[in-house]
């Protein structure tokens, strides 16, 4: 009966993220759902590559969030359209919630680039699909080194994994290596970044990835 | 139809959160959950609890997360009984996953203080009621002082907040006042504490609330 219900919320969750490809691809625009843990520095990352992708490439940002629209006013401060979602006890986005975020924005001017950044949780938001391009895991390493292996189900399905606040790893008992090997025994395929979104030290792979996929995207 | 099935899951959880309750009150046992993100130092606040309380109050732990045993046997470590639950991809622990392993602590000499771990998330472990005397909240200031307004659900219903990685606290823009209010705001009652599980600072107010209610429920 559980698993059933579970079925159906996950199909009704499928058609909207149909829905949400056919939509992005009317636009030619390409989305990208950033998962990590709350704190882990989705945000901090966002507004960092919206200072290094301005005047380049149009960029717009879901948030996701059980309450305020804290997140939303950080990425609209940094001139970019956000659309907050308050999801209430919803410990993830579906993509029915999205799907009315990605309607919103003028339709006049489409942003090229989307990102979602799902509601703070490594567990849950990893099995719902927003109709995305790519899901990427976020994870600071003042998480310890151990949570690609504790939370195995995310790190499987990530196209990228991006290692954040390196800033303050030697304040840390992080160690790169482990995590490395870690990820590399369930993702062999996966871009794996290290940066720190205060300097914007390692940024230069993450903006040439998204750079590579918007251009083919818009082709 | 969803709503339905959630009121069932939890109607069951209820039943069997109330056995454990019938359980720990048959040993004069207390038992706390602690609720965290993923690396808010939620076992590292148990090794140095254990540390201070070693020969004072006998302690058992019971570790959720989706795989791994690596805090079970960092708490084992320590000398201490713990068990492990694994939840292969389940978001948070359920009284009848707690039921067992209560059920596994050797009868002869059974654990005055439990200490449930539950799942790294700040979402969804809020909901589930495991028979605990107290939800504990464990945040941590690498995560930012905008959570406590950014997940309410959690904040409102603990009776202990415990802020960690207080060394870490200059490196961060983390504002103790900042999140303090927002704490107020949701919840009057609760203890609000601030410790370095690394050191120690701090602890003296955690190992008084624990022994004060070990004491009051061993009576």
């Amino acid at each position: 009966m559980k698993l059933r219900v579970l079925k159906n919320v996950l199909e009704a969750n499928e058609s909207w993220a149909r829905q949400n490809r056919n939509l992005l691809r009317e636009t030619r625009a390409v989305m990208l759902n950033l998962i990590g843990s709350p704190g882990s520095g989705k945000t901090a990352l966002l507004e960092k590559t919206i200072e290094r992708l301005k005047g380049v490439i149009s960029i717009g940002v879901i948030e996701g969030d059980l309450a305020t629209a804290k997140d939303a006013r950080r990425i609209q401060r940094e001139g970019v359209p956000a659309r907050q979602i308050n999801t209430g006890s919803g410990c993830h986005l579906n993509a029915h919630q999205v799907h009315r975020a990605l309607s919103a924005f003028p339709k006049g001017s489409p942003p090229g680039l989307l990102f979602v950044e799902n509601v703070g949780n490594l567990v849950c938001p990893a099995e719902f699909d927003l109709g995305e391009e790519a899901k990427v895991a976020v994870l600071s390493v003042t998480e310890g080194d151990d949570k690609v292996e504790k939370y195995p189900l995310l790190f499987r399905k990530v196209r990228v994994l991006v290692i954040t606040k390196m800033d303050l790893l030697r304040h840390t008992d992080f160690d790169l290596e482990t995590a490395t090997r870690a990820f590399r025994k369930l993702n062999r395929k996966a871009l794996l970044l290290t940066v720190d979104s205060l300097s914007g030290r390692g940024f230069s792979g993450w903006i040439d990835y998204l750079r590579d996929l918007y251009r083919a995207n818009s082709k």
